[in-house]
């Protein structure tokens, strides 16, 4: 694993400066906990900011999606991506609004992202998303065809220029106001998965795999 | 409230279309029941993708911050911005690999920001996000100093060039893939709030605010 990350013009925090991490383990621990991130690309001066899954291999973030997609055309073309990838993880009360703030584990990555080309390691990147959401499944699926591969791109970035900044923990409230009558603390927020919903038409007594009930939406690096 | 939205060059979903919406009672669902938002800006052709707090006034989408903030102070220089409101709501689990998806609903709204420089129209917004956030609470709350009314910067933006986009349902996979013997369905996911934790410096029965236990993290609107 690459060493951990030099702060730089655009990942140095200067505000709340705590609340920065620039080791690798803390931004490896954001992004393996997180299905989905916000790619930003610039295309004539006007800023996109589109959601997909990401998943990280190594020192690379990868994502995919049809090779028609305008951000995958766009990004592919090696020009400067920030990836941003945010838990949020509890709303903060605190005794005044002005200290009311959220609990939260963000990592942005900064890069210029490059297309997998190579057939066997896009087939391979593919298996390990999928693996990574749902352990053992690839082997279970009616194969991909060279249509669907070809239909579908994979980009990956190297995790290079990058940022974590976490929040956790209770309000820090003004002195004086822990004296007042209200209440206080966190409410705890988590994505969290509800009970497996069958297709229509799934066969009868197909059995639900391993993992779908009780889906623990952050465990996907632990799986 | 406004008219629909025209679809333009930045907005015309041109992939699956099915999935686009350019009504505003459904682009403002979704904003109305989301906490986060994920702001793009460009600063010297390099993207940045900033997660903030967000809410809606009629046909306005506003943030707010530290007056140091970066985002802030350059996104308040009515620069282009995007604003992506994502939420998942589900792992869509189908026979082939090519056909896994993910439910969701997300929003991307383009525009300029400008700063809401009034001091009482600023209290206001800052007023209207916490009540949206812990209806009742801003009238218990210490209230606002003109210091940190001063630290604090509130942005808004019109709500015009906009688009969402929806996935729901089962998986749609090839006709013959439906033979097979494999699990397929949804596993839903929501943001969900857990029992919240009291400040350890709690002044001794204080009482729970109505709502925030069982706190329904996609209800802001109807609070």
């Amino acid at each position: 694993m690459g060493a951990d990350f030099k702060p730089t013009v655009k990942t140095r925090v200067k505000r709340l400066n705590k609340r920065a991490h620039y080791d690798r383990d803390t931004l490896n621990a954001i992004i393996d906990a997180a299905l989905v991130g916000h790619v930003g690309y610039v295309i004539d001066g006007q800023p996109y900011v589109t959601a997909t899954n990401i998943w990280r291999e190594g020192d690379h973030l990868l994502w995919h999606g049809s090779s028609a997609s305008r951000m995958l055309k766009t990004v592919r073309e090696a020009i400067p991506v920030c990836v941003t990838v945010t838990h949020i993880d509890g709303l903060v009360m605190a005794r005044s609004a002005f200290h009311h703030s959220v609990n939260y584990r963000s990592a942005m990555i900064f890069g210029k992202a490059a297309m997998v080309e190579d057939k066997d390691e896009k087939m391979k990147a593919l298996e390990a998303f999928t693996e990574r959401v749902a352990p053992g499944r690839w082997a279970t699926l009616r194969p991909v065809t060279p249509q669907e591969l070809k239909a579908t791109m994979v980009v990956g970035m190297p995790i290079s220029e990058a940022v974590a900044k976490v929040r956790t923990g209770p309000p820090i409230d003004d002195e004086p106001d822990y004296a007042m009558d209200i209440w206080a603390g966190v409410i705890p927020l988590k994505l969290t998965a509800g009970t497996p919903i069958p297709d229509p038409r799934l066969k009868p007594r197909t059995r639900l795999p391993k993992g779908f009930r009780d889906y623990d939406t952050e465990a996907y690096a632990r799986r």
